[in-house]
């Protein structure tokens, strides 16, 4: 339980009403019984709340808490950001502490204070894991691997040879770091290079030897601090240097990151986007849930790639894109209505004159 | 080994011929061998049927087996169906009974008669498991979970703290449930929100402070009963309530299910499809393959997304969807037969006068 | 360490210089170390070499070695091919020999010489492993299976009932062979089915009795020889016949391929890519990134899927498609840029008579 003066405190926000009153965590308005703090960050949730049972409530700067029935009330400017220390303050470690006895843990591991592994985990020979990382249950963590400090890495998760984790990173479930690069080569050209070559024919000829030789990759992966990587993504190795991921930059479930890409700082990879080999993404690029960036690309700081929108050559900085391939979202948006008006259009074409175009 | 009278009987369906007859399983018609029973529920499969070597087959209501050279025949009307009770007769539980001594159970969780764990299984303290639920090998179910009964868990499926699973449900291996929401605010308004707001200008500045805050994930997950999600599927916690997956639904392979997201009953989420954040899906919506539902939408009972497709605003029920961003499939069908069309009108256009289309 | 000429050797390549030179791995020329083999195999790559400290390089065909400063040289024309070769030559197996004695291996399985099984990997009753064949820890592979010689088996793969895998097959971690297909069915027709039969309407009326009833996977999952299998991927069991790969395939990670598939030989899919229920693709046949092909359908041999692209109907052999629905792509190029030309096009016309096209 915390009282509303102890949040509003770790929320460095301004409360009022009877801060003695305590909560034992946060809800919707509409659900909130009388021991959570209703969350209620814009008017949209006034009637909600009048509908539930909270007596104190997260608010919007201008609301009037009293009218809203309530007996404390916390004010922040922007929610949001308020909800990330809230939640932080409510939450506890997913991770317990302490070395499981069923871990197999190579002697020739380094493990540094209070670092606690979970069931079943197995960690390499040369393994060197920081300060206070947690490692959950069924992971594997290869010979070498690097893990810096305050990091947690749950369960499933698999980290393969070559791979450099900084300071206070997460991994989700079941992601995997460090597997070999999909990279292959015909002793010919293969139809891969034909069609791009070729691609104005749209025909390409079936291939004398198609046996794809494989190119190891040596390179590893380095993944900076402050990176979150969600369940189930993979971050490949590169081939003869390694595949990055820069400080701040938060990577969503189902993500793919091949080898080579270099991803920047602070950048935002949603849900089931995905970066082919070798292309480089500046700092605080957003790619959208299933937006695709092709092999090879250069996209510049600063840009944001819509939902399922796919990056087909370069973007400058800053640009906002959508579409497949993706354009600038002014430019698609034109495209789209245009589009969309056109089957009308044909319409009054075969029908004769348009109207308003007269042979005058 | 069955005979055909004890299949009939399984599926309710009429039989003709020899129904002592004894079959070892369910084959195609043109491999089937003389103990497998031939699945040829369509007039299609009949030239097959006559290539094989099965004596008995599942026909359709109208097929001659005599004519077809079988010595006994099961008659369905709805070819499919009989084949989901014909499967569920052969098949075998993939998951064996019994504790296995390595799993390392908590004595703090709740275990009802014959549940099954699988070798080097966690199951953390608290969590509740109901009567006949078989959890195979390498799964790690968080302190607290409750599991319905009857349910199958397979090998390497993660469960989250916060998460409740109801009666008969089946996740297949190293799915992730109640993994973290990919939910992060920057201080001052991030690319995202200045996308979002300055969309008609396409480009947008840098930001003075990158850093994205974790907002943390306290409201689990509710999977109703006789829901199915696949393997590597990943359903993500939600904020202060939980994500919810309503009663018989079915969600294949790679599917991502964000934080907050509420699914219907009954829906089917086909492989590699996704629904960002706190987005609603009514009852009985079928996503199909690769198909994508953006944030904070709302689709309506009974819609069906055509596969591929993106959902960028919110659908009303009863829709068929197509195309990105989707569509009625009825306007999006014509728009793109429109688009079709452009090249060779607008060549005509700049050769003169189109056809028809004289200054008259 | 390895000299110059023992590389040239294994690359069946010319060398000049100093071949009794060393080095002890590769990279990149601007980063690359004296004892490091530079990599530029491309005449783009030399001005790097030049700031990189390499005093051995791999390059292009044409290249002056001396005056690009370097005391020794491998020549290759064919630089992806050689690099296959080379980073072959300087890796090292990326799994241990020998069983960990925390495996569970039922005393039914059999395993051939040198085979290796990792930390908590089970292996069930008649499975049969060939010789060679390494298998990572935290694997889980089902009663039955069989798995031929010198093959690669990741940490945290699982591999179901009724699975068969032919030789030197690597699979990479996390990945899913031979869980259940996704195969539903209502006892009257579903929405898919109505919407598939309704599409010019656009529009599907409730359904009565929306349970989907299971078909259950019997028929397994074959895969040929030289196949590769990346992170997350997932390879469903066919219904009563095996899902099947063929020899030389090779798939990146987060790929789903569906129950009854057939993928032929020589093929590549690259991430995230997909192919629903029973469709079938020839030989050679590429998918890009994130292309997906539908159910029940036909792709010939030789065709190359571009990324982001989606296959709606079969594909005759040879062609190179683009687009979502594909297309050729050229006609796909065509539509497009029609398309980007269409907005202006349309304000020319709302302005009065277009340029060039007077009443005359």
């Amino acid at each position: 339980m915390l009282t509303i003066a102890r949040i509003a405190e770790a929320l460095g926000a301004r409360a009022e009403g009877d801060l003695s009153l305590s909560v034992r965590g946060a809800a919707e308005p509409g659900s909130a019984s009388p021991d959570e703090l209703a969350i209620a960050i814009a008017p949209d949730w006034a009637g909600d709340l009048a509908r539930g049972r909270a007596r104190a409530a997260l608010l919007w700067p201008e609301a009037d808490w009293q009218a809203l029935g309530l007996d404390a009330a916390i004010f922040v400017p922007r929610g949001r950001l308020a909800m990330a220390r809230l939640t932080a303050l409510l939450d506890e470690p997913a991770l317990p502490p302490g070395i499981h006895p069923s871990a197999v843990i190579d002697p020739g591991a380094e493990l540094a204070e209070d670092v606690a592994i979970g069931a079943f985990t197995v960690v390499g020979a040369g393994a060197v894991i920081g300060p206070g990382t947690r490692i959950g249950p069924h992971v594997t963590i290869a010979p070498g691997v690097r893990i810096g400090a305050g990091g947690q890495i749950h369960a499933g998760v698999r980290i393969g040879r070559r791979v450099t984790i900084g300071r206070s990173v997460i991994i989700h479930p079941n992601a995997v770091i460090g597997a070999d690069g999909f990279s292959f080569v015909t002793a010919a050209p293969s139809h891969v290079e034909l069609a791009r070559s070729r691609m104005a024919e749209g025909e390409i000829p079936a291939l004398e030897d198609p046996t794809w030789h494989r190119i190891h990759s040596l390179g590893g992966v380095e993944i900076g601090d402050d990176v979150e990587i969600g369940a189930g993504s993979t971050v490949d190795a590169g081939t003869i240097r390694p595949t990055r991921i820069g400080d701040g930059t938060k990577i969503d479930n189902l993500v793919m990151v091949a080898h080579n890409v270099v991803v920047g700082r602070h950048c935002l990879l949603c849900g089931q986007s995905g970066v082919a080999g070798s292309s480089v993404l500046g700092d605080r690029v957003v790619l959208g849930g299933k937006a695709g960036v092709g092999d090879n690309l250069v996209v510049g700081d600063d840009v944001v790639i819509t939902g399922a929108s796919a990056i087909h050559s370069n973007v400058p900085r800053g640009r906002v894109m959508m579409g497949n391939p993706a354009t600038r979202i002014d430019l698609h948006v034109e495209s789209y209505k245009a589009l969309r008006r056109l089957p009308r259009l044909l319409r009054e074409w075969s029908a004769g004159v348009p109207k308003g175009r007269g042979a005058d």
